[in-house]
């Protein structure tokens, strides 16, 4: 847990930087001796494309060209997310040797942005899973507790900025992909409004509900990536009313959820009143919809060399592939219903609070808990604002029988910089 | 095959009703004498509400207020499209005794055309078929050989006006329910473009294909109809140059065939240049399409009451209900490319023409033919055009085996009135 970047924010890099403590050299440096191969945070490091990228970056803040808040900062990207003359792995032997050609947009942004890429960070196979233990890499462990997962499907990125081996990782949400790692490892994981940053050279999982997201210490370092990501916060577009308080938060009920994690989260809004949504029966519409377009990414896949598949990820498919078209369809329209349904709950709160997860970390390999399968349990408190197209941010909120929880902050579309006003105000013990 | 109206354009019955030599009243006697209960093309008659229309309308024609050519003109409607105060069956055992409350869009249009709704046609059973033999009702006969069956699924309304009991009748066509009956039964059914016609009040197939349509003896009574139930011609968009000369026209390969009936078609365009165009890729668009829809509009009831769905119907919706929604989606991006390659094709020509059927009226109860099930073989020249939203009209092409062949004209979106044009045209022999 000692790695370079463990206790440093963006903030505090940018000042080094200018005032000449630090170099993106040195930064880059203290990123590469932080790997902790055990930890299988990364599975692709390129010290000498981020050695060059660091140099120009030192060259550009020596001459005074600022690029801004990430200029020669160390950055992880999500191995299904393209960064040229990189392998992109997606976690999975059917892309093995499998190099990209040019830059995800995401990617070219950071490097507008001078972010210095330092590699790839492993991922659930395909993005098709919350735990992070199912890949041809091998599972990513949890820096909190090596025996456990760190969460998925940006696992990687999760452990790499939890264990401090740099300070920002990109990662990819569909149903909770970046919001989990972050709080299975105790750091900050924001997923923007559905769009919001351009999805462009990231493989899919499911087009509807894929988002480009970032993990990071704090939400205040979050706040800085996604502005990085998205152009200056005046761009962000906010239906928001500025003159009104935008101090309104509702708690909304976990229902299926370890008592423990839902006690410590609750604490931290001891004001909000409690409001119900079917988050069921959202999960139900997320299931319908990501489990057909999954397989619509992957049925040649499926068809021609099953075996390439872990077994687990191959299961998934399957049973996938099996969706009924109809189910799909009714899916779609019970969406509509509860986006009226919550949108009218964001005409009485700014934020809706509650956990990230209704568990802590299981061990790796582990399938089933307490609450049942993992696979529905890990997103059941995530999946929804995906399914809505909402922005959510996880931040950390102590710890349960030893082990990092998250508390999730939810809120209207282009209304972003809520949640991180909000997140500033939380009084985690 | 004497009925009342047999011979006898809208044109002809217009300028009787003005001239004073016909009246309303005498109009719906010689459709209510000409009901051949034999045939089973009406499944419910209404002669007292009818009667009242057609004194209010013969009232009003002597007051000099003129609705235009439909005032005072007898129309049946299929029985999935509701009538105030009559029963929808939809051929089902399922509605049994449902009466519908209000009037469906277009039997409004029709009412406030002046014409006179004389009862309800039969129906396929949901109007999911082709064949009109399957139905609470029992088969719609074929007038020109009662062994026969009519063609579905709006069955009734196609014999009834090929039997000369009205001169004009509504029905649906999803797949080429409008179609296929006209052809089998030797007269004209026209398909406006998806949506021309509004479908509020009609029982839906699969709403992404479902069109009002209507069925008369000749396409330029097909012309007065669809003007009654879209507003003056000149309200119909039509992105056509008007200057460029409107003859082009292609014949499109039917690629499996009776070759009886290819060539008598195809002789009616002997200057036609032939193309291809991917017919069986298209209906398989269709295919996939129409069942998750048909389904999402059912599933309820074959999970709760499936012994009331006549035996062939239950066992098409129980394969339709496991179409996979990968498929849909892949069917959805499909039908993108064949919009583009038939749009291609009509920036070349202004009239693609085909055969309305590949083979002539088979026996009642037949379910499979030379070209194998009826099911796939009745669609297949008609359903692409629901695919790709177009305007179709087909129209007598002579008999082959004795039986009726249909000639198909398909056009742009909005160019409607080229279609008539060209068959106006057309030399049948």
């Amino acid at each position: 847990m000692g790695g370079f970047f463990r206790g440093r924010t963006l903030a505090d890099i940018a000042r080094g930087l200018r005032s000449g403590d630090e170099s993106p050299a040195g930064l880059l440096a203290g990123a590469l001796e932080s790997v902790d191969p055990d930890l299988n945070a990364f599975v692709t490091l390129d010290p000498e494309g981020a050695g060059a990228a660091a140099a120009r970056a030192g060259e550009e803040l020596a001459a005074g060209y600022d690029r801004g808040p990430l200029h020669g900062v160390p950055v992880a990207v999500k191995d299904i997310i393209d960064v040229a003359g990189l392998p992109t792995g997606m976690g999975s032997a059917h892309f093995e040797g499998h190099v990209a050609e040019a830059d995800a947009l995401c990617v070219t942004m950071l490097r507008d942005a001078g972010a210095v890429i330092v590699g790839k960070t492993g991922t659930h196979e395909f993005a098709y899973g919350g735990t992070g233990d199912v890949a041809v890499n091998g599972p990513v462990r949890n820096p909190h507790d090596r025996e456990r997962m760190s969460g998925g499907s940006s696992s990687g990125s999760g452990a790499a900025v939890a264990a401090g081996m740099v300070p920002l990782a990109i990662g990819t949400d569909t149903g909770g992909s970046v919001r989990i790692p972050a709080a299975f490892c105790g750091i900050a994981g924001f997923k923007p409004s559905y769009g919001a940053i351009p999805a462009g050279g990231v493989f899919p999982l499911a087009v509807s509900f894929d988002t480009v997201g970032v993990i990071a210490a704090s939400a205040a370092d979050c706040r800085i990536a996604y502005r990085a990501l998205t152009g200056p916060a005046e761009a962000v577009p906010s239906p928001v009313d500025e003159s009104a308080p935008h101090g309104r938060v509702a708690w909304i009920e976990p229902l299926e959820i370890d008592p423990d994690v839902e006690r410590a989260v609750r604490a931290l809004f001891p004001d909000a009143p409690s409001e119900r949504i079917d988050l069921p029966g959202i999960r139900a519409v997320f299931r319908a919809v990501q489990d057909a377009e999954a397989y619509d990414v992957h049925a040649e896949r499926v068809a021609e060399a099953p075996g390439l598949f872990q077994p687990p990820t191959l299961e998934r498919l399957e049973r996938a592939g099996r969706t009924p078209a109809w189910r799909y369809l009714r899916a779609l329209r019970e969406r509509e219903r509860f986006a009226a349904e919550v949108a009218g709950l964001l005409d009485r709160y700014d934020i809706l609070a509650l956990p990230t997860l209704p568990i802590t970390a299981p061990k790796i390999g582990e399938t089933e808990g307490p609450l049942g399968s993992h696979v529905p349990t890990l997103v059941s408190l995530t999946c929804p604002w995906n399914v809505l197209g909402l922005p959510a941010l996880s931040v950390p909120a102590g710890t349960v029988h030893g082990l990092p929880v998250g508390a999730q902050l939810v809120t209207r579309r282009g209304a972003e910089s809520l949640l991180f006003d909000a997140a500033e105000n939380l009084a985690v013990a």
